[in-house]
């Protein structure tokens, strides 16, 4: 049975991640760190865990993974963080799901353009297999190393990506609207995720400026060859998980709801985790899942389309579960729906 | 002290105007009516009036009005049903602020396609002020009728009016992405507003099909004399209340963020409920206000303009009150702000 | 593999049973009936579950579920509806679990008296196993029929029972606090569960009247021997799920925080799914679980128990599932925990 | 016109006094001050105050209070932080209005021990009116310093100062279950208040320790010369405002709901603030309010009284202007209810 270690350990995406490993047959959690904490108990970050994974938070240490014989590491840490402990540990032969955007992009002046500082493994950008198996499964089977997507990019490239492939849709005006549940913003107290600060309220933030914009140009670009400039604006709802974008796009000519349906419907006939489904989903269906739910819709001669997922599960810690599987060459639905 | 009557008082939108009117020097409440209601007070119906609104609800009479001497009446009643009262009451020489859609459109064909009714006084429908005093106050000065603006429309026309007429942006795209709290959709009890099936959900719904549709179209034209055909897509956020509208528009050629900016900052300079700030706000910030906060960003060569409202005060109520004010020629902000 | 059925499909604790029973590997959900619906799928009743159960919703039939081979049917019918058709089912040898208040009490006239209806399966009551396998796993093993508990009373018993019955509290005053999640109100659209009036509110209700205190009582009583009568007022909480009751009592002479603490620790030890935790535990960490967490405080002389559950999984279904793997002989935490 | 201060303005207490302020025709905020703030506009703190007050934020500053002519300070400062600034101002001749617990209760030891800290002027303590004018109000006229109770005593003392009085329930046992939004917690983020902790959850805190329990016994003592002790625990409900406090009291002999409803009606007959109602109440029927609701029950030889007030207005800043009016002499309901 491969043996798991979680970098990062005592945010959301890891707990969520702790949970769906202690369901898999074939996975066993050995190690589980931090690098704030001084000592404590796995249980102690996460109250939801006592009586059920009983390790104690510790330092990464290469050595000790070694030790425990860690095969698969899931790494949660932030980004620059995580490529710095990644490579040596791909080094020893160690395979790797990295949460971080440290390797989804296609190149390093982007990465450091966008996220203001100096990638610290620079050789493997553009390399790495992007963790979206629905669009990339080939790449990901057996890799050493997959950069799990963000959260936002995943409800896009979903929808979108078979679309642009197809040239069902043009490549501009493509415009995102996304809403996220708070979660997104991670466990660090904030005023902007204050509980009174978020609650009865919406917003926009990041418009024009998010870190996930280039990441879907990239891999929209990387899947279907066509160049796209997206309009992307998050918005931060009051809910604790879920991703809705409802993505304005204009059909090409003799494109219409109808064929972009058909397009989705076959692609996805077969997928275990993406369902086209005939109402504008609500992100409450597909909570605590790892599906996607697509709805195709029109208006005013646009096509929207709305996709949702658990930005937890199906944006975080269900696909890298997905991914592991591929990786390791189980069954791709392992742990993650019965 | 005029005085005035609600009709269809047991809603969240006749609530707020209660309570507003209750602050207003220049108003005295002596009727309010409900359709269902047997019988009861109206702080049966509102446990916030209890020892501030001692009143029985009645069934409309508009005899009874004449006999209490009312010289206004709100009306919350819905479409069709209210125009039907609307008209004898009107013709007694009582003014009338019609919370329906009633009166808000050019014309009667679109009122029916859209509405699915036959409109029962036809003759009066385009001719109607539509209550948006910071794009048509002169028509409300001193006006017997007003048409009380849809809230979706409301958050659109108060920062695209001057755009478009200016001529800062194209006609086309322009797209709404509206995100409503659930009192937009009234206080009776159905399914998709039961507190399990919204809480911690977001949806669209109504895509393409959203009467808002109609009214942002026609009212834009009213005032800007541009054609245009929006994309709206209104979508159900877990909160009581706010409206966040999202529109991404193409600036003309020579147009950018510091013009739109320029334009909407000279335009409200003067105005007492336009705010135009520095971040995309939130819809809290105006809560229990009858504000609307404009922020402008960009985004991909989108102009993208955020604004809120609360969707029962500026959005319904506190908009209703404006255009009493102005209709009695009292002071404009008289028991919306301090 | 043993065959089930599942009545009254449509709510949400059946929902949740569902989702148990996909995962267990010795359960197969053969059919899902539903009292109103014509006709439909069971996922258009729950969206959640498309793709993963293809059932039709059908009106209840006994002959079809014999003709099914069906060999254990959950009830997910209200009272008396629920016992109406349970009779002749154990009749047929089918194992029932009966969600319903049905045969949760020890008389016929308790249950008629707080109830409003008469019994229609009078014979039965109070011979049947209460489903709460902490303090009746012996009854419950390869019983025919199981009255699955109240989601108020379970929270209750579990932290209660042990120690009315080791005589370490005395049996009044017995004072239960209990908040509950929305979701606990069923999923008929409600005024009182509309989203609106629910949502940042929180409210008492069936103060001295709530058909759950006489559940608790009696089955203190069973268990302990010990005649208590409680007070206990359960509140609205703008929540979806979770449960957390707060119970005030008085230490019998020599007993003490601690040996409260240390009986419950004991009782408690070997249970997979009660944790006594060191902390007043919030509902949210056993959200989606089958736990019960629990703690002790004192506060001026008083023992103050805190212990949450989520109502629909340790409050319903989880609980049903625990009595179906303990009826069946199967692993008692089958498909409950990872 | 009085000109007034407010010291530590940047929390939530001080906006909604703010606003309430805004609307007071005898009012005139002149400075706002704060302590960590090194510069900026009050509305930079508060979006919600744009357009509407526009002061920067300055650090304390007696001499410069003196200068603008300031009669009445609002202190929204910490304990202890505001006693040492509220001496000096004191003696100035300055009115104060308190919202610290610095001059609440009536010893300085017991004001030590609880809070942890040495009291700056302890030589007040004891003397200062306490600031609920339904049972002190002959103290708070004209006074020069009032200390604004706390949000958990207010909820409590209203209902039941009346009741132990007039001899109507015993001292014991007093069992008082308190909810309470989030505001109740202030502006800082931290872990405990983080969205994503605080949503879809509820927890009891603070059992047996929580500071407003000597506060509630003290001034209990202080109205109605009886010695009590309560059993106080305060839960952290999902919501921003209000608070339910759900009190459990043994009647006397000869006592019974309806005597306990009579004293209280009788009390509070003339009250402009404090409503006895027939149905538990929702906090969200007094939100944004001075209002206190107040409902009688009974269950199982119990007395249950269940009260609701907003915790940032009746339980904080309502109640201070209520205070201020008083002191002032004005109208005792200006700025609070229309």
């Amino acid at each position: 049975m491969p043996k798991v270690a979680i970098l990062g350990a005592t945010g959301y995406t890891a707990r969520e991640l702790i949970l769906l490993l202690l369901g898999h047959p074939q996975a066993e959690i050995v190690s589980v760190t931090s690098r704030q904490s001084s000592a404590g108990k796995i249980a102690d970050s996460h109250p939801q865990l006592r009586g059920r994974l009983d390790l104690e938070l510790s330092h990464f240490d290469l050595e000790q993974l070694l030790n425990l014989g860690v095969d698969t590491v899931f790494s949660c840490l932030p980004h620059a963080a995580s490529a710095e402990v990644i490579r040596p540990i791909v080094e020893q032969g160690i395979r790797v799901i990295d949460f971080s955007a440290d390797y989804r992009l296609d190149n390093v002046d982007t990465f450091e353009q966008w996220y203001g500082v100096t990638h610290p493994d620079p050789g493997q950008v553009g390399s790495v297999p992007y963790g979206l198996p629905e669009l990339f499964r080939d790449d990901i089977q057996g890799a050493p190393l997959v950069a799990n997507p963000g959260c936002f990019p995943t409800s896009v490239l979903l929808p979108i990506g078979p679309l642009l492939k197809h040239r069902l849709i043009a490549d501009s005006p493509l415009i995102i609207d996304s809403k996220t549940g708070v979660s997104g913003g991670g466990r660090s107290p904030k005023p902007g995720f204050h509980f009174v600060e978020c609650n009865e309220s919406i917003r926009a933030y990041g418009i024009g400026s998010h870190r996930h914009a280039p990441e879907i140009n990239q891999l929209l670009h990387r899947y279907s060859s066509v160049h796209a400039d997206v309009v992307f604006t998050p918005h931060l709802a009051p809910m604790d998980r879920g991703i809705l974008s409802t993505i304005y796009c204009q059909p090409q000519a003799g494109s219409s709801r109808q064929t972009v349906l058909d397009c989705l419907s076959d692609f996805y006939r077969d997928e275990p985790f993406v369902r086209i489904v005939d109402t504008p989903p609500a992100t409450k269906q597909v909570t605590q899942t790892n599906f996607c739910d697509i709805a195709v819709s029109e208006s005013a001669g646009f096509i929207v389309v709305t996709s949702v997922i658990d930005n937890l599960i199906k944006g975080a810690s269900g696909l890298a579960v997905q991914n592991f599987n591929l990786m390791c060459g189980f069954e791709e639905t392992t742990a993650l729906v019965s």
